[in-house]
């Protein structure tokens, strides 16, 4: 089966309503999905960006509510607008590494969406991290030792170099194993078109 | 019949697929579309946006010209990367309030289009213009004199400040009459359903 990339930070809007949905779609579409977890903020840093550019842009970032609420209702899926935001997702994604190895990634991912966008939990807290991970029959502090080890830290930068070699610039993006890129959740399905 | 004002400028990329097929996605909806003309660029540099987003990230703009090739194709539209770009807008624009006070606008607008997009002129070149307005039996000269009056100068800047306090941020933009706003040719669908 052809496979897709699926790029995502656990801080991204617009990666919570791509994430609850891609799976069946794939599935759907016959399209196999690799989970890419990847830091946006790092990209957006390195593109002169000092903040979420929802909040570089007020407008922007009031629309950008609005149309993420829409968009959840249309798909069913609760939404509550996060505080703090942007949260910092640099222990979940590195978590988030060691989740896939595991092979439980993607349920891990869901989680973490899920408490910062429809149950306004932060994910920038760690005691939240581990709770996640507990719940999830985990072992939240050895969790969380194995992803803060060097190696771990120093693959989160390759991967996300990996991405902005790519030529990602934002989440969720999604790419084809032709290298085809595509950017934001309104693209999942011409992706697996595509795929 | 509800109503769907189109806000646009002539030097937006995307706002060139949605103007092609808008008129015919209204009428299946049974929506009035208002098409309205403002400075997308003044507003960009209210945000502190020294040129078009895509030329100041340059991955994003790469990935735009491949996208807008994409949607082109599966519209059927025919695409030519505009050379230079962001092109200067501000003649075109100000022929184009004229254009719709006479009920050919929207012609107009999708003239300028196709020229800029598919045709590899310049519609910065006030010849491009002039050339334009002949060839939709006006007198272009007669316009362009119209068009640059002081009033009609100031019109256009009352409009862009409209749009703005609208919550405008970019091109296209979509304002139902309930003042709901869409962004982008991917929420076109969605804004007519809204209206």
């Amino acid at each position: 089966m052809p496979r897709l990339d699926f790029w995502y930070d656990l801080a991204s809007t617009y990666s919570y309503p791509a994430a609850m949905r891609i799976d069946a779609a794939a599935e759907a579409a016959g399209v196999v999905v690799r989970w890419r977890p990847f830091l946006v903020g790092a990209i957006f840093k390195a593109h002169g960006w000092p903040d979420a550019p929802f909040n570089v842009l007020p407008t922007k970032g009031r629309y950008m509510w609005r149309d993420l609420q829409r968009i959840c209702d249309a798909l069913g899926l609760p939404f509550r607008r996060p505080e703090p935001f942007p949260q910092q997702s640099l222990t979940a994604m590195r978590a988030a590494l060691v989740a896939h190895d595991g092979g439980w990634g993607e349920d891990f991912a869901r989680r973490v969406y899920r408490a910062q966008f429809a149950e306004g939990r932060n994910i920038g807290e760690r005691d939240t991290i581990t709770a996640i991970l507990d719940e999830l029959g985990q072992d939240g502090d050895a969790v969380l030792a194995h992803a803060e080890a060097p190696e771990n830290k120093s693959r989160l930068r390759s991967v996300t170099d990996e991405a902005e070699k790519l030529g990602i610039f934002g989440a969720p993006s999604f790419v084809t194993e032709s290298g085809e890129l595509f950017w934001g959740n309104d693209r999942l399905d011409q992706a697996l078109a595509a795929a």
